[in-house]
């Protein structure tokens, strides 16, 4: 069991830090520190305003403070755009590696690859896990369009945009199947799912000649061994910039159904003003529609974040979604799963 | 002014050497033979059974044959499915930069990191270039969605599968478009693309986070300094391993019109009998509605390939297509491309 610093240097927030809250929510690995001098001296779930992620778990100003928590890994927890390393953060890994911690990564460039943070690593016998480094049986595998096997049920995540919450609602939606005794399990296809489960493809650093290719593989292999595989989305299919790697991940999962993840008041693809999002029922359609190239996948459900709103207004929000688009709609993390684990349920018994 | 030799071992065919063909039919430096021991004696357009490719350029079975004919430059004619090197070509590299030809290669697999043949060209003084390998500029660039140059006008070429014409109906648009004086170009984003006009985006070999971005780049670029910027396009939509670079590609380039490509006679994405073509009406509608995603782009007219037919099966199968889409169609390198520059001049001058 690893024990967590997660950096998350001026940026630990519910819309900045990403990362660190997946992992504070669902990562078996306990975390024991957050690192960010913007908000030391408070606990996680107060200085991100949630009351069910990181109570108790310091923020911490330093290095040297967190190792106070007998750390063994430093886990970089936000995402900077390009996923670039920023030139800040250098002596902060340097300093963890010096005191014995190994390094875990998400970011586009390969910490391994560059010659400082490897000699460091070497000279204090630690290691580091660059997460979105493909692993060889998926870097160069082309699709082949294989049916899964018959009995198994694959739901993909579509989102409205990044960040609305694709990778939480399948998340959610596993852990609470499992809780019904359903035989489900998680897919992978970011950084941080994979920093959570241990295992998948980060789609988005796949050559995109095999995006399709790696996550068939990875669907085929759990399809081989659970009932329900629950596949995380990336992007979105209206997207300016990650459209590719959406459709690639979507035609490699070759769902069966699909769940539609949205954030409750988002109007424009986050960052690119000039880009509204179509309507619930719009996105339905594009993502029913591209599926439908390949495989039929109808949408049955809509998963709503609604961290931004009150308890009252997230219920008001809930029941539009479900108006709007004739779906069952919930917020898993507010309101549970039940809603979108009844409305598969009662799809799949249907075929 | 390169003087080439093609290898083709094996695979100097109609359908088995799209790279060759593309580069006799279009590129400017000198073919001045073929590598091709199983049809080593003809000439390339016998070889071929094609009047218009390759009169008078020998095929020979070795590289030593070869030099007869004063070659600068191997290239790679022939794309192994997956990209990999096969084994088989390594002595005829080694023995071609013995003799001082440089290499040029469009694999996915990079020559040059290979550490005998870089080892090789070192010692022998010659020089290779990996097509496929993204330049720096486009390696990492995150898509903006950013409109174009007011007064520019970006076609993408569209295709009802790989191998069907993208790159070619493009080219011979682009040829025939600055023969009437229009300031055009051809924006290549495959191997064999860029080996012909020197430049442009490997799309395919792009980590697909960057996908939409580099070719964005490529296209804003263009229609900086022209007109009319013919974008050749990848894979196809509806294709079970490339859908990703094909979506990324439409999107990155934002065309204001498509023209389709199809093969005439082709009923199902090649290499995989489970997946059958969709209609040209159906492509069209799937064409139009993802570009619409982001920014509407209607297909204006039909290129088709009747390579596999004769002259009079060919006018009848143009005619059928134009008959079912209602759209001007031609095959470009057989009758020429003047109904389709005819029918993108009528939509640009409504708008």
């Amino acid at each position: 069991m690893r024990r967590l610093v997660i950096l998350a240097e001026g940026r630990f927030s519910v819309h900045g830090a990403k990362t660190a809250i997946g992992v504070l929510r669902f990562s078996p690995d306990q975390t024991v520190a957050i690192l960010d001098s913007t908000r030391a001296g408070q606990d996680a779930a107060s200085a991100l305003g949630l009351a069910d992620v990181g109570a108790g778990v310091p923020v911490v100003a330093t290095v040297a403070e967190a190792l106070a928590f007998h750390p063994t890994d430093l886990l970089i927890g936000i995402a900077p755009i390009g996923g670039q390393l920023p030139d800040a953060w250098r002596p902060t890994l340097l300093q963890a590696m010096e005191a014995g911690l190994n390094l875990i990564s998400g970011l586009h460039v390969f910490l391994d690859d560059d010659p400082e943070l490897h000699a460091a690593a070497e000279a204090h016998h630690v290691t580091i896990w660059d997460v979105r480094r493909p692993q060889p049986d998926y870097a160069m595998r082309i699709g082949r369009g294989l049916p899964h096997r018959q009995g198994s049920r694959t739901v993909y995540f579509a989102g409205s945009d990044c960040n609305v919450g694709k990778m939480t609602g399948a998340l959610a939606l596993d852990r609470e199947a499992r809780g019904r005794g359903w035989d489900s399990v998680f897919a992978a296809t970011g950084q941080t799912g994979i920093m959570i489960s241990g295992v998948g493809v980060p789609a988005d650093r796949v050559i995109s000649d095999f995006v399709n290719g790696a996550v068939e593989k990875l669907v085929l292999d759990l399809t081989e061994q659970h009932q329900w595989v629950f596949v995380e989305g990336q992007g979105t299919l209206c997207h300016p910039a990650y459209s590719a790697v959406t459709l690639g991940l979507l035609h490699g999962a070759r769902p069966d159904a699909q769940i539609l993840c949205h954030e409750a008041g988002r109007t424009h693809i986050n960052e690119y003003p000039d880009y509204p999002l179509p309507s619930l029922r719009g996105l339905i359609t594009v993502y029913e529609t591209a599926a439908g190239w390949l495989h039929p996948a109808p949408v049955v459900g809509v998963a709503l974040n609604t961290v931004n709103l009150s308890e009252d207004e997230a219920r008001a929000a809930v029941e539009a979604a479900a108006q709007e688009t004739g779906l069952p709609a919930t917020d898993p993390v507010r309101f549970g799963s039940a809603a979108l684990l009844d409305a598969l349920e009662r799809f799949f018994h249907g075929r």
